[in-house]
């Protein structure tokens, strides 16, 4: 397979979809990779484009067949990534992007860190994270409550990625996304370097 | 300290400076690590620019001071980094760039791997590599031979990289280690990454 992994994690308003938006149009064809999942669809969201919603019993098959990549069960819905879009989306050479979170980076890298590079994106403080949460104002109380919980343990885990964008400038931030993403198409598969120090030992 | 690391690695002929010089033009102020060497000057180099010359004493006490990032012997003379530079380049916040072989690069990332990101860079055959150094002319076929032994050597170690740059097209290399060489200023310390844990946890 000749494409390459990109995992984007970090806080939900750390600003992740913004980003990929602004920097699209400098980062080249790629595949943005959808997440399956149980839970209900909020008002607005669409089916194969927010995300595969199935029922319990599907994804449970799922998992049995093999069928994930990584998943996972937040709040007591199941979100898992499906592996063969991904598949298919690196055998053309394409570069595939990841929106999930720690836990998910931890297993997309144990099972293809061949091809995975990594960013954590974050608001520059707690504060400013609260800031954006409570004025962009699609959540009550509680979830907003949640989301910074969950961000003060996902920062913990900022160690583990590649790179670290902190998005307090969306301009800087998307050209510093754009820049990870074009490096990594350039990181080549530990199968393909072995072929090619074949090649070189005759 | 604020700056970040690039070690270039690869074969004598690889094209790592015509590609810098390339490059140069699109990855910001970088600072170019010059090694020190007990060997002689040869015709048209310069001290201070192609290699700091001191003498096998002055080499032996910056061994003994801890004066060196890494240093070895090849061919019973000695080759190393100084420090200091290093670290007074590092602390302006530049990008430092080595040319220097896999040993150096394993010894450069033992003691800063924080810091480091690193590049393979090779022609796409061992047949093209050897029409380089011949044409190239600048040494003797003794030496060319011992190039190429060593080349094969080197190209064993090209996974313990993180990116490898495949030199079949001169301004496509360029691209991809200027895409490189901004990402690897991209990359933050783990030190600087436990003082950012630590304000979010206020």
């Amino acid at each position: 397979m000749q494409g390459a992994i990109l995992v984007l994690s970090g806080p939900s308003g750390a600003g992740k979809s913004t980003i990929i938006n602004h920097a699209s149009k400098d980062i080249g064809d790629y595949y943005f990779s959808i997440s399956t999942t149980t839970r209900d669809p909020r008002e607005g969201e669409k089916d194969g484009v927010d995300y595969y919603f199935v029922t319990r019993e599907e994804f449970e098959e799922g998992i049995k067949a093999g069928d994930f990549l990584e998943y996972a069960t937040v709040h007591g819905n199941y979100y898992g990534t499906s592996l063969k879009p991904v598949k298919e989306a690196l055998e053309e050479g394409k570069l595939v992007i990841f929106d999930i979170d720690v836990q998910g980076h931890r297993l997309v890298r144990a099972k293809m860190g061949d091809y995975v590079t990594s960013a954590f994106i974050t608001p520059p403080t707690l504060s400013e994270l609260k800031k954006r949460l409570y004025t962009r104002a699609t959540d009550n109380t509680s979830i907003i409550e949640r989301r910074i919980e969950n961000a003060k343990e996902e920062i913990k885990a900022v160690k583990e990625f590649d790179f670290v964008i902190i998005n307090d400038k969306i301009s800087k931030a998307s050209k510093e996304f754009a820049t990870i993403a074009n490096a990594a198409r350039l990181k080549q598969s530990s199968q393909e370097l072995e072929n090619f120090v074949k090649i070189w030992d005759n």
